[in-house]
């Protein structure tokens, strides 16, 4: 497992963000590695500005997956991957680590920032998962207008799912699955009062099967977070993530065993991989720690604290 | 928090099952009890020809469950409680705690067996969850005969709806239902080999959003199994278990505190309590030991042990 060392000293405020465990793919263009590493930069300088001034990390982690949704270069939002039948099919969650509530939504088709419904879908209060067209007819209800699906489409998802579709004829395995056709986004805060909050989106996985939801958008599995703990944001091979219910399992060994973050962390994603899933996630403790372990080639990720650090990591492909 | 006395000594196997942690209501016939009494009866006795002969603890709670799916008088499959729009929407999840497998399944209309459906989610191996349409798809390629959306709708359900939309003109939230508009079904096993399983199948709560998921079919949340362990499935208010990763909490509590399984489960079902949650759940250790707590006024439940103990809980309303 790689990790990132983390700060030593306990931080007023921070902010963790990532773009995916995914290599990126050697016919990247270096105008598109520009982009990725500008939108993590986006992502963090959006965060920040809410943080620095006293905002909740519940708005923090909103607004920097709003930023890397809206991209067009990660696989979230605009420019996610495509299923089977061609279109994009999101899936994204938010948690408040102050009273553990939490909103998601799955299999959307027509929204332009999964993010935003989630919360919506949270602070409307009554259920926690929406999926496909009743989440759909939510956002309607919500006042949000729906997007067509060409919206979301980009020429490299295309070029990505004809590869995929003419290798197998059939919707796949994600451990089938070239590196680059997965990913995810997500961030996780803490704010200046002490609250941790976790916000995860994504297209899921290139090919995948009509319907599939994937690990971001379950509590406990892609997204969690509570206060006094820690907030965890996963992203990796989606399904093993669910069946080791990778977020909650960080807290729990943060509770219970009383391990620091990053071997909480460090374990849960060394166990993972070692039951054949890729991947990594970012999860920040109450103490402003921050731990960004990954078993993949690489975790395109950065962070920004109240001590002034700033960091971005957007490896170029091999 | 009420709870059922376990057995002190080891079980060479065990199972537990539960109708839904709600009260019946009160127009309930006489019939209607004996029928759902005799339904838990047929599910364990079911339960216990397959783990009594040395079969797997994933076979018994499938097929536990699939008997209350067919019953008609339990909130899952056919007799399920309906949505906002009148639809019975389904969800189910069943995972094996050898391997910590598992498959799931969510917002279905036209299959009979969603616990059915989640197997064969689980044993295709590409996905662990497939939510709506996608997943009909899924179950019609896998030989499944669609039913149609009048197969589910049940006289006493529809008046329930009906009653419900009246009232409130809306979908509603989790806490304005009536009691007996929710409730689920669930099985844990233990078998003669050491392997636990669990299998929960649900309607969700009456009048709910088109596209909303409860916990039932969240792996960690409504459903969870790991061998060593222990295996849970759940009832109640299902946005509350899974803000509180209600299964896979049991399981960290006994994993990394050291708890036995009847403390582990009633403190979650105390916490989800206090925080303002009804419900049960039904857990069981790798001793065959079994845990039944809820905080709901009764829960529906019955166990069958190698011992030879067997026993049914259906309160009459009061």
């Amino acid at each position: 497992v790689s990790t990132t060392p983390s700060a030593s000293a306990v931080q007023r405020w921070a902010l963790a963000i990532h773009g995916g465990a995914s290599a990126l793919p050697k016919t990247l263009s270096d105008q598109d590695l520009q982009q990725i590493e500008g939108t993590l930069r986006d992502a963090l300088e959006t965060g920040r500005r809410i943080l620095s001034v006293g905002g909740s990390s519940l708005d923090a982690v909103q607004a920097s997956v709003r930023v890397m949704e809206n991209s067009g270069v990660l696989n979230a939002g605009r420019g996610a991957v495509l299923n089977h039948e061609g279109f994009a099919e999101l899936d994204a969650a938010i948690m408040d680590g102050k009273g553990r509530r939490a909103g998601a939504v799955a299999a959307l088709r027509h929204v332009a920032n999964p993010i935003d419904l989630a919360r919506c879908v949270m602070d409307h209060g009554q259920h926690v998962l929406l999926v496909g067209s009743g989440a759909e007819q939510f956002a309607i209800e919500q006042g949000m207008v729906p997007k067509l699906a060409s919206y979301f489409v980009t020429e490299r998802r295309l070029k990505e799912l004809k590869e995929a579709v003419e290798a197998t004829k059939h919707p796949i395995a994600t451990s089938d699955l070239a590196e680059h056709s997965k990913g995810t986004v997500g961030a996780v805060a803490l704010d200046a009062h002490g609250h941790l909050a976790a916000a995860t989106s994504t297209g899921g996985v290139t090919n995948k099967h009509w319907g599939r939801v994937g690990d971001s958008p379950l509590i406990g599995s892609g997204t969690y977070a509570e206060d006094g703990l820690c907030a965890v944001s996963a992203t990796g091979a989606g399904e093993y993530f669910i069946r080791y219910t990778a977020a909650s399992e960080v807290c729990a060994r943060v509770k219970y065993a009383g391990k620091p973050i990053e071997s909480a962390a460090c374990e849960v994603i060394n166990e993972i991989q070692a039951a054949g899933g890729e991947g990594g996630l970012i999860a920040i403790d109450s103490a402003g720690c921050v731990s960004m372990p990954y078993s993949s080639r690489s975790m395109i990720r950065g962070q920004v604290r109240s001590d002034g650090h700033w960091e971005v990591f957007v490896e170029s492909p091999e």
